[in-house]
């Protein structure tokens, strides 16, 4: 049996590496500042524990384009290389120095925020350029070294003349990647990916205005004077605690995030936790739509203040991705697919630590103010119904404070609700009745209905809501939800009471069959009712499971197989006690006869928005003559 | 100056190659059915061009579970390993046999459909297993080999006694990847990425049920047998010429493709180029819904029949994301970012290719059977007004085939519909007035005052309508569109003719008067026209220029800045020709008058779906009191 090693050769991986290690070529910038910054930290590190006495100061990363030179340098005031660290970090692919640091320095250096992993991140500036060079002089060395790269396994390595201690890295860039010699292309790079990291990044310079001096004429013009251009903040809000912030600073900086935004935040949450991961970030719920796509992809996620990405796909849970901000955290494994992650462990104890943080801030927010709460209800209620459809620990924590609005703006949680509704809503069986209605302008006339009984309409309008119904009726006993218009008003809530009806069995039976003659059959099923004689003399009702499978099978699935392809079928309720029905039932021409019941279900049509086309037409030209 | 080479060291890349390489831990299974392919194709090469005498037959790649044992098997019968070629291929990282195979053999080997690439696939099965084995046995060679390999840099290496030409793979999985060792998981992968790759993959068997002999009796019961289970058609419709497919074939492979899709396609489209770049495919127009969003995503990406992904933005134009099929090409770059993609010269030249055979197989379908074209015309307009508005190219080619259909069912292209306007519907100042419905329904007294006018009305009623009107009234000279709600149906063609009021400027005054006291000067203009005396006596219009701008700002975009939130404004015309008008003036009790006017607003805006809520209560009850 003989033995041996897998042998990788530099000649075969290196060009994987230079083309297939990033999915995106733009990345290397944020790999090199990456690098910079890492080599500043370290010496940050080295002077607060006393291992060196060079003076830290203030240092910057440098970012500057050679257009002539078509050349992009990247320079730091960290720790610097030596020769032989560069020998030894540069020459070895997949050698992290950053890691060899860590590991050195574990227990000092656990919170200073180092970044590199791998020792692949300088090798991904060959993406760009096919020449690379690197000047450095370490902190500890008086010598500088040059290190020159052509983009091949081979490299030249001597000493330089550089003055000042620190890493520049000299990229040459390729011609079909000449983008990277474009300002706004660098800015916009630096924007995305280093807004926020710990050590001030220079591009250039800008002009900034001075203030007057106070008693300067009216007619002086302000000067102006050249200041560096520091692309970022480098102490952004999350890495802060939270008592140190102001609810002003919250405000500040979802402004920084999305500057085009122009509302403010409605709420924020802080996120700060170390066990058993290490997790900060700011979550903001902003005003939403109905629209739940549209503003998906908001949240930015970071690793130790580099952005990574903004889909957060199975880091967040899918009903929160609707809101804004940012999550940091040196924990979650970036490159690795969705579908693993989650699978991932650490990665679903985040998601249910976010899940958990919600709801308790939304707790707190409604214990504390629950007017503010209220008024902000509709602009949030999206996020909460979803997530209560979806999660089912979030389901458990909302019924407290979870509301149910009426039609006249009363806000409900559901345990006052069924307080409030127990004695008058509560059917022959026992059962709870929530009424509800999906549109006040299109019910009006039924929720008018119900409220003259003395009923409670609530207002629930979210596409999903359907769904949450649903969930409820099955997971609470004894209660159902009936939209008003699935019946007429003495059916909704079936009591002991029997209606007395004007007209006799015979009558009834005639109106019946003189209806329909008339109506067609295939969409309206003709229904007798003792009502109210000043309740209205007919009426269109849906009922209220049908129409709730439909609206399940179009709003993503559930209800009943087939049910969305189902044509609309229509109750249309007689009022048997109306004056207007006893006069059609006595109208001795059939003509005359036909005519009333036809207008008066063009009436009926109209109160449930289903008068249309031509005629509607009619039906106005009718009416117009009608007028005259 | 010193010189040197880089270096990588194994231990380091390799951890990253297990890791990082593949975004996604079930890949691996598609790289081992890859090689297994690669190394059968290689043997039918090599038979082929009488390399060797071994017989070829028909070579089967099998996936077995061993779910005892822990350990999951890919067996081939291509041309297997000798122990030096393990020693090349296998334990030297990143050096691709099948590169060095095409490279041999590149002018007889160039269609022999090999996949490889980088000599990386084999070690994704340690994503997924410690320890793997390889038993192979070469075709020129008697002497089998067994190289085993725990997951370190370490092997071994030594003889072995397996009968049959060909290789096995081994993996013994990991304990947090047992899912593959699942047989619902395998079958799932397997129809995923290798459903129509070229050789035939068996996993496990199944029972198939035999046809009874005709002179069974009729009780007899039809016998079953054992047969292999074949995962894949190696022969997918798309590597096939067009010339030897007939329509059916198309629809059974669509068919093949969304098993659970009932409805057959509309028409297909074949393509097949091998210059500039390598490309096949089959697309499908399937019927359209009006959610462009929904039916995206939906097109296949296949590399040498390989399933890649069904992300195809940068590939497709994005207008044709919502057609269906596959596209099979070699030369796009996989593994690369889709902003790179979009970059990229050789993915653009595929995306006009693709974009200009869709057009030209529309026009073909136009011109060879235009009755089926318009029957089929509100199934595919979404995407062809899509593409006009978002492609230029195709836009100029669309005006051979875009259809404009009225509202009674007869459909014109742009040449058609201007010859037929010309004479009746050029205005004053000679510009030809495209009139426009939204919806039948919404806008019938509208269509019918233009169409007794005898004007032609469009139905276009496709979300993004605005902005394509908006395009084709800046590219045409002297067109424009007018939708009939948007004025009085004799002011929506300006033509020379006066028309004669009844009514003296003084009663207009005081008519105009009158109304004002009465209807909400925020919401509506009072205009006083001299219409036809049959016309409506009251009718509610919306400027199109406000209204189209609205909608273009609310569908994505363009429009003018802000508009979207503009409050509707309406105009109420007066048709001061209308004896009920003459009537209202006339009226001496202010009471009265005022009720007459609002009874009448009401069902001008009845008409215009403007009467809704407790207003469209109250009338419905007044209106059921007028009839009793």
């Amino acid at each position: 049996m003989a033995t041996g090693k897998i042998n990788v050769s530099v000649e075969n991986i290196f060009p994987l590496i230079k083309k297939f290690l990033y999915s995106d070529h733009e990345i290397f910038l944020r790999e090199l500042i990456s690098n910079a910054t890492d080599a500043t930290l370290k010496l940050k590190h080295l002077t607060d524990i006393g291992e060196t006495d060079v003076k830290y100061g203030n240092p910057v990363i440098e970012v500057k384009i050679d257009k002539e030179g078509k050349k992009l340098h990247v320079i730091d005031q960290g720790v610097g290389m030596t020769k032989e660290e560069v020998e030894k970090y540069i020459n070895e692919v997949a050698f992290s120095g950053a890691e060899e640091f860590l590991e050195k320095y574990k227990d000092s250096a656990k919170d200073s925020g180092i970044i590199g992993h791998f020792g692949l991140g300088f090798y991904s500036a060959f993406m760009v350029a096919n020449k690379v060079e690197i000047l450095t002089k370490s902190y500890k060395d008086d010598q500088a070294a040059h290190w020159v790269c052509e983009g091949t396994t081979d490299f030249t390595l001597e000493d330089a003349d550089k003055k000042e201690r620190g890493t520049e890295i000299i990229l040459h860039i390729n011609e079909e990647d000449e983008e990277f010699l474009e300002e706004n292309r660098i800015q916009e790079l630096l924007v995305k990916y280093n807004k926020f990291m710990p050590i001030p990044i220079k591009f250039g310079t800008k002009e900034e205005t001075l203030p007057l001096p106070e008693d300067a004429p009216e007619d002086a013009e302000a000067e102006t004077k050249t200041v560096d251009n520091i692309i970022n903040n480098p102490s952004p809000a999350w890495t802060k605690q939270p008592t140190d912030l102001e609810d002003q600073d919250y405000k500040d900086f979802y402004r920084e995030l999305y500057p085009m935004q122009f509302e403010d935040p409605l709420f924020h949450i802080h996120l700060n936790v170390d066990y058993p991961f290490n997790l900060t970030g700011i979550l903001y719920f902003p005003k939403m739509t109905q629209d739940m796509n549209i503003q998906k992809d908001k949240i930015q996620l970071y690793q130790n203040q580099v952005f990574v990405t903004d889909n957060v796909e199975g880091i967040v849970p899918e009903f929160l991705t609707m809101l804004r901000g940012v999550i940091d955290s040196p924990d979650i494994p970036l490159n690795v697919s969705r579908s693993y992650l989650q699978a991932d462990g650490a990665v679903k104890k985040i998601s249910s630590y976010i899940t958990r943080k919600v709801a308790d801030k939304l707790k707190s927010l409604f214990n504390n103010n629950r007017e503010d709460f209220e008024q902000k209800w509709n602009d949030i209620k999206i996020v909460i119904e979803y997530g209560m459809l979806s999660e089912d620990k979030f389901y458990e924590k909302a019924q407290k404070f979870a509301l149910y609005p009426t039609v006249d703006n009363e806000y409900y949680t559901f345990d006052e609700l069924q307080e409030k509704l127990k004695d008058n809503q509560t059917d022959k069986n026992g059962n709870l009745v929530v009424l509800y209605a999906s549109n006040q302008d299109e019910q009006h006339s039924y929720i008018d209905a119900a409220k003259a009984k003395g009923y409670k309409v609530l207002l629930l309008d979210s596409p999903i809501i359907s769904h949450l119904l649903q969930k409820m009726e099955g997971e609470k006993e004894k209660i159902s939800f009936v939209r008003v218009d699935s019946d007429q008003v003495d059916n909704l809530i079936k009591k002991d009471e029997e209606k007395i009806s004007k007209l006799s069995e015979e009558e009834k039976e005639k109106l019946k069959a003189d209806f329909e003659k008339v109506i067609p059959k295939e969409k309206y099923t003709v229904q007798m009712e003792a009502m109210d004689s000043d309740a209205a003399p007919l009426l269109i009702t849906q009922p209220e499971f049908m129409r709730r499978m439909k609206e399940m099978q179009q709003t993503g699935g559930g209800g009943m197989f087939g049910m969305g392809n189902m044509p609309e079928m229509y109750n249309l309720v007689v009022n048997t006690n109306h004056p207007l029905i006893s006069e059609i039932l006595n109208t001795k021409t059939e003509k005359k006869q036909e005519r009333l019941i036809k207008h008066s279900l063009d009436l009926a049509r109209l109160s449930q928005n289903l008068l249309k086309g031509e005629e509607l037409t009619n039906f106005v030209k009718r009416s117009f003559d009608m007028v005259k």
